[in-house]
């Protein structure tokens, strides 16, 4: 809340929050309760600049669908699913959208003039989480996303930490598995090549293949395809086969979140993305298994593991209030 | 400095730095300028309550031989080889000394009336190298030692990490190989089962097993004995079992680097421990490898990677400086 002067009240500030996808641009207006009030999106278009220019078009059309103009907002926050440069803007790798080495600070101003803020969308969820979802009070807290990739964000003493340099809490590229499998970053063994939605699908398909008569398989014949779901449903009748991809699966995050543990103490592990939907049938075996990577377990424990709670809207929320978390 | 205002002159102020190992506990007195101007070791003694009466007599002893009484000093820390939580000084994990659960805060508050200050020994060791040694001016620091298992201590925005409630920073307990070997803490496929001095003994044994004409056979026949230095003196004169032990080997310490720099992104690496006495043929190949094991490597490379300079030296000053790095 700010005062007017001329006019003698009270009036709301808002923030801009938006979540750039490779495939969309979803943006919010958030007020200082961590509330979205209005929301938008877009299909991200081919081009960078054009991309930029749809962008800043889905705040003044947010905005003005609200009766309000860029000078009610203190500040606008972008995540973006690659790593960025904070103070910049500037894209360093992304993977999904072919932007490199662009500063995304630079294209917006020339439509903005409000204070702009950059992050990785996974460093923006762990900051929504922990201002307004699954987290909220906590000051040390480690979320994992689990969809195509493994994204990270942490928390330390409240604020966000992503490395020495703002490139930093990479954890889907934490390598769990020596010498293992091609991640499409380049490197191998990698978390993500082993804990994603992807490298579920992949788990299934190779138990598919290894045992014919399993239920995944009229599963998939069913359901056309097979998905992040697929194993869950059919270890929860069951399935012998299915049950094996889950409790490896869920050794694998827990072997992940083992070396979290010991090297940062969260109060909190927080799991969203898409396989996170799977809800206690994936949180139950890596809670049980997260000990057996804990270091002296049965004299400090270990922390509890979460399911998110704010979905796609973590991301939007934490977006607006990087620059509180900074 | 401090001005002694009932003598009227400016008067050094001192502190204490100890370093309590498994066998031997050695301790400094340290300026202001991180140099140690004293220094004495006794042996550890066999219960935890001797051992204290036995640091308390080191520190009054070198007090004195300086001419100098507890009130000179503006308080003490103290580094142990095991977690401890830093403001109660309670020891919960000390794998080599059997002291679990007990407090060396109250223990050595019956002998010294300064403040005390308690971490695990590597953080203190990350400590003295970021104010007196390899990584003197730097903000973001990693290290890792590598001797009878792998220390680990992080410097982030110039203060010691330690996870949420202080007993994290435990790099050697970080996974790298899925279903690995049993570590001696219990866990499987620590970073330490691969990295430490006893990994590269393992693997030179298995080596020599496997290579019965190759140097490393006759090496140990002439020392009696393998240890850390056996393979990289054979490496040297070309001896390809050897070559072959230490290309394993700095593999396994790039992959755990990999992960730390992919999270932490670091401004500088430091490698102590008895192994890091190889020098660049433990360093260049470990520089030469971590590439591939860093995120976006070509864009935003990699972080250094350097030597401790500071010896068992880095423990006792940093100890001393605990309070200044919380």
């Amino acid at each position: 809340m700010v005062f007017d002067q001329s006019l003698g009240v009270i009036r709301m500030r808002y923030r801009f929050g938006v979540d750039i996808g490779g495939t969309s641009v979803k943006a919010g207006v958030v007020d200082e309760n961590y509330r979205i009030l209005s929301r938008g999106s877009v299909r991200t278009p081919d081009t960078f600049e054009k991309s930029m220019k749809a962008v800043a078009d889905l705040l003044f059309d947010l905005a003005g669908q609200m009766g309000l103009s860029e000078s009610d907002f203190s500040c606008a926050g972008f995540g973006v699913p690659c790593s960025v440069i904070p103070g910049t803007g500037r894209l360093v790798f992304a993977n999904n959208t072919n932007w490199k080495n662009v500063s995304i600070k630079n294209e917006l101003s020339k439509y903005l003039s409000i204070p702009l803020y950059f992050g990785n969308d996974a460093n923006c969820a762990v900051i929504g989480e922990t201002l307004a979802g699954a987290a909220r009070g906590k000051k040390h807290v480690v979320m994992i996303t689990l969809g195509t990739g493994v994204g990270g964000g942490i928390i330390i003493d409240g604020k966000m930490f992503a490395g020495g340099d703002g490139l930093g809490a990479e954890i889907g590229h934490m390598p769990i598995v020596y010498n293992g499998i091609r991640c499409t970053c380049g490197l191998s063994g990698c978390f993500e090549c082993y804990a994603s939605a992807t490298a579920l699908i992949r788990q299934t398909k190779e138990a598919m293949a290894a045992h014919p008569e399993s239920a995944l398989n009229a599963w998939a014949k069913e359901h056309g395809e097979v998905n992040g779901q697929t194993a869950f449903d059919c270890a929860k009748e069951k399935d012998p086969a299915a049950m094996e991809v889950i409790d490896q699966y869920t050794s694998y995050i827990a072997t992940g979140l083992g070396g979290l543990v010991n090297i940062f103490r969260p109060e909190l592990f927080i799991i969203g993305g898409g396989v996170s939907n799977a809800g206690d049938a994936l949180l139950d075996p890596v809670r049980a298994k997260l000990s057996s990577y804990t270091l002296a377990y049965d004299v400090v424990g270990s922390a509890p593991v979460q399911k998110a709670i704010l979905g796609n809207d973590a991301g939007m929320i934490g977006a607006a209030y990087l620059d509180q978390m900074n």
